[in-house]
């Protein structure tokens, strides 16, 4: 019988938390195994110096990415969970590389070398912003700078999984959402394709545990400073912002503008995000309620939650799953909707395999099935 | 020279969080000594037994309230924290027993003993929701029975002090806030009393820490059950919102229904209330912030922050400080006000001791000058 | 091609946080089923009021002990996660009326029942201290009351699974142990099996979170009680330590008294378990580790810290991990000991499903690979 | 009648947590105004952007060190809580300016100015390790370089208050001890003078929260790291050890070492120490527990828990109070003493104040008598 051959993996980025979340995820996977982990500041380190809790995988050593020697590595999915800006670069560079006609772009200085690490068919899965935004005006505007590589954009599939699946299914450049944007987007969308709310006056209070933030060192970010603590920040807008307005205003056919405002909580994972949108005329909280059970009824990882449950975010803790709820508003014509995700998981990392599942064909709940941890 | 007389304070209900915490801000008055402290669970146990962090302390042991031999105590204030509806029994039994005339109240059956007890002029500070509610049909219905003292209703001040300071002054019946309300009026009250924001369709999003739950033992206050997570409750109508609406009524001259949702998170203390108000036509976010400043510049207690910093519970942290900031929302024409307490200071015991300084006459920063704990 | 025929199980007293757990985990296992949960107080309830996190699963609903209509069911493994003491009576039950000759027992009164309900070869895996003390008169004198099925104890196996594996493959009753003896037997059996430290005087210093407490409603462990603070407890005797010294001193081959000293943290999971040894005659911290490294070179669940880097609880969690490092001790002659474990899955129900698996024939790890989740 | 004229402040070093915990405690001190405050990294910003709970404070703006114009401004006091080294430097500085004759010592470069800054019998407070152990070649050994100001040194006193009062009274230069040190000096030193334990053999198992790793942005001290986790570090040994040794070893009349083991804890204040001992010949722990009561029964801030109970870090939270409890052990001849403190006021800025107010002649409780805050 023919051994399994299985698709090979880099992870750019692997020493943050959603890289080792990746790496969390994949490393049950049947049908992976992971080639590449690049880490600039750890290069050099193992895994299990950088992430204790992954010491028992036999991985790759982590190495800054210029010092991948990609000849022969044959890899099949790229994972890219770098800091914003760069990634834009390192995709063009792997993507110009392997063949792919992409006449405008300059290929990427010293990347001539992973024309023989990658397969023709590479396919790149970015985890951070630098493709999300389809106008790359807004890009420029949200984030500071040109954005480096258009036409790649032009080409970059959003995957929001539920709602794109078909895309994503044949695309070599997916951009996961952002953490904040998949709950808004699972909730309303919808709930806009289907009239069910006026598009205009959306209010998300959005409130987060810190791993959203990262793994570098900040001030901000110590347990002195968060513990038994509650915040707002990003008053003067947030830069997930124009990336739930993009979708949000696709799904409704029209210009929309949201009232977008999170809050970080002295907890590592989740994020609740509780929002208030006006009812169609005519339409009550029960008919949302009712939309969303039907759109999403058949998906493996969203679900409505009872008549009267809040969703959580204890109840998806480690888990792909995203928790939506709906209630009556106090205030007449008015509807409240909330959902839970684990920012790490279907808000980053999960999705991200979610997609690659998806992408190659696979069982798209692989190395998601796990149910969430309580307590 | 003059001995100082001291006032005696009785604090009925002394055992929980509130009572608690009463008693740390008593204990360093320089006018008030406590006498008397009950606790019905707890009855016969000594103060370090029940609050190992008040062990310091030389106070009475906890009674039972029917145990309590008021004969010759010569009680000045009495301080409620009993649970919500037994307190209008006792309080009409006490009022009734110093020879006011409450004429169409019976007297509490076995309060005879109370009235050699109490001075004629006693002063009842109570901390639970048993007259806070002017309209004792909104009592029946939102408490779901019938008031027990609706004449005593009728003489209640409610006790928000920077709002009502004047009534509390005289007042024989205070009736304090709940821990939600406090910020929402401290915010929203100016500026619906000077036109500033439309009154209907106030949304406000609020976020508590676990002590406003009491200190009963409930399965969903354990640590397990609400460490690491976050969730909305009370989405059916939180008992808090009539109190709300009712004084957001008075400050705007005309009824006013609001949209409260509170979340609880994992932190001991703190409220953060995060409000969405629409703007007054030719009103802008600096505007609301600068009646606020203007409001309150002379409270000790409440300070606007600075232009851009969002306020947050743990810089009240232990304190009876109140922060309030606005700011621009996305969405035009609206605004977002965000303020945060200690739900155990200003939010019940602390404002509780503020509104008796000025009952007594004292200075009314007296014994709650500390500044936050942070971290 | 034949169909899979599932391991059929009933779980006694779901509800709790290890029950929670056993689902948790046996829900992903390949070849069981769960058929019957029970859980007293929550009878009648669904899976998903009681943990909404399991809301995916498709699993009968909670229902009494007496209330389960056991002709037909067929169970083939019976997990115990009842109140310590009434254990013995059930289990006595269940295996009774399964027609083994326990002649001394009397039959305990309506389980008669079972008979058809339970396979001839039905296992029962206890996760009380019902069945851990071997000389019942240990278990009178530390639970305070005689023990109700002394034939069965005799005839129960110890399940700590790296230690006891063959004994346990053969068994038909394991008494799993304790969260805290975990750490120190995994850690100290093969030192003092080797002879590489003393056996008089061993401390054990043990830090907790707040789980292993179980889910009942007490004020103790309160959110407001817990969170922000570090405390001791059980120092009058904790009811792990006769079982941590009868399993230490079959490793001995003498018998030991230990100092046990539980501390309770602000966490949901984990314990850290630090041990003070005197090391023997000519022995240094660096042959202790040696020790280790070899007993444990081939267990799936157990790993040695490399040198210099202490185990830490979050680099366990959600796993059925335990780490394990030896220090220097500053003090001539001694070392020290350090080990870590999630005290709901290695330390409770992860070790049970591990225990059943090697009860059944299957695979060690089947429904335990999960990797750690971290943060 | 005439003004008060207040005490001088300088607190270099204010922007970490013992600098803010210092200004909270001092902003209500009857007798001291704050003057000048230095902190290197947040230099021209003002109080409130560094701490935003301070922020009703009116303090000075924050300075360089070398930028404060020390010509008039007649300081009493300095608090130092500068890095671990450069105090020796600065110290030496201030000292040195003022006349005092410090012969072999080079005047620190660019420190005249502060001749006529600081007034003759300056008072210098030093909450670093810079002047806590004896020997100048243990410091060096310990930290890594030699000492800086040898002879300064030898003039320094040990700050830990109740057991060297007297000899604080009288210095210019208190070295504050470190917060891991206090709790067992406190509890074991009066046990060796009077010889009921072994002096040899010390166990200490210290558990501590994060506040005591300071306010720079490092990893290991984020949220993210710190949160649901309980781990072990400084096993190759902590600096805080030879301090412990150092003061154990006078209290016994013989050379003490130690076993110290700390462990970092997910909380933001609090140590607790759990000391293991030798009981010496016909000594019980009743013995020790009378011993430690008798000797603080007249300290304000040092209380002996009833038999029994447990200290624990949630009921010295936010004050000055130490609470120690002794217990048997189960080992014959051996007992458990444990202590608990805030490690930001005892183990630091609360005892340095405590030191200034013997130092001045003030009433040594002096804006220290808030009772603990709890939850």
């Amino acid at each position: 019988m023919a051994e399994l051959v299985k698709t090979r993996i880099a992870i750019l980025g692997a020493s943050g938390y959603t890289g080792g979340e990746l790496i969390r995820l994949l490393a049950r996977h049947p049908y992976v195994e992971m080639v590449v982990l690049t880490a600039d500041r750890h290069a050099s380190q193992s895994l299990s110096q950088v992430f204790p809790h992954l010491g028992n995988l036999d991985l790759p050593v982590l190495m800054k990415i210029e010092e991948v020697e990609w000849a022969g590595l044959d890899i099949d999915v790229v994972f890219c969970g770098l800091p914003h800006g760069t990634t834009q670069e390192v995709v063009k560079g792997l993507l110009h590389s392997t063949g792919h006609t992409v006449v405008d772009e300059v290929m990427h200085e010293g990347r001539d070398d992973l024309v023989s690490g990658l397969k023709k068919n590479v396919k790149v899965i970015d985890l951070s912003a630098d493709f999300r935004l389809e106008d790359v005006d807004d890009y420029a505007q949200w984030y500071g700078h040109e954005h480096y590589a258009p036409q790649l954009q032009a080409e970059a599939v959003y995957g929001l999984t539920e709602l794109n699946r078909e895309n994503i299914r044949d695309a070599r450049l997916v951009a996961c959402p952002g953490c904040y944007p998949t709950v808004p987007l699972l909730a309303l969308s919808p709930l806009l394709s289907d009239g069910m709310i006026d598009p205009q006056g959306i209010i998300i209070d959005a409130k987060s545990g810190v791993t959203g933030a990262g793994r570098a060192a900040k001030q901000a970010m110590l347990f002195g400073e968060v513990a038994e603590g509650a915040h707002p920040y990003g008053l003067d807008g947030h830069r997930h912002t124009p990336e739930m307005e993009q979708e949000l205003s696709k799904a409704a056919g029209e210009s929309i503008t949201v009232s977008f405002n999170p809050h970080l909580l002295p907890m590592n994972r989740g994020i609740l995000a509780t929002m208030y949108v006006t009812l169609a005329e005519g339409t009550t909280a029960n008919d949302l309620r009712d939309t969303l059970v039907r759109r999403y009824d058949d998906e493996p990882f969203v679900r409505v939650t009872e008549e009267g449950i809040g969703p959580s975010t204890r109840d998806v803790r480690g888990s792909n799953q995203c928790l939506l709820g709906v209630f009556e508003d106090r205030l007449p014509g008015r509807a409240i909707v909330i959902g839970a995700i684990d920012n790490l998981v279907k808000g980053s990392s999960g999705q991200a395999v979610q997609n690659m599942n998806i992408m190659l064909g696979f069982p798209e709940f692989l190395s998601l099935e796990q149910e969430p941890l309580f307590p």
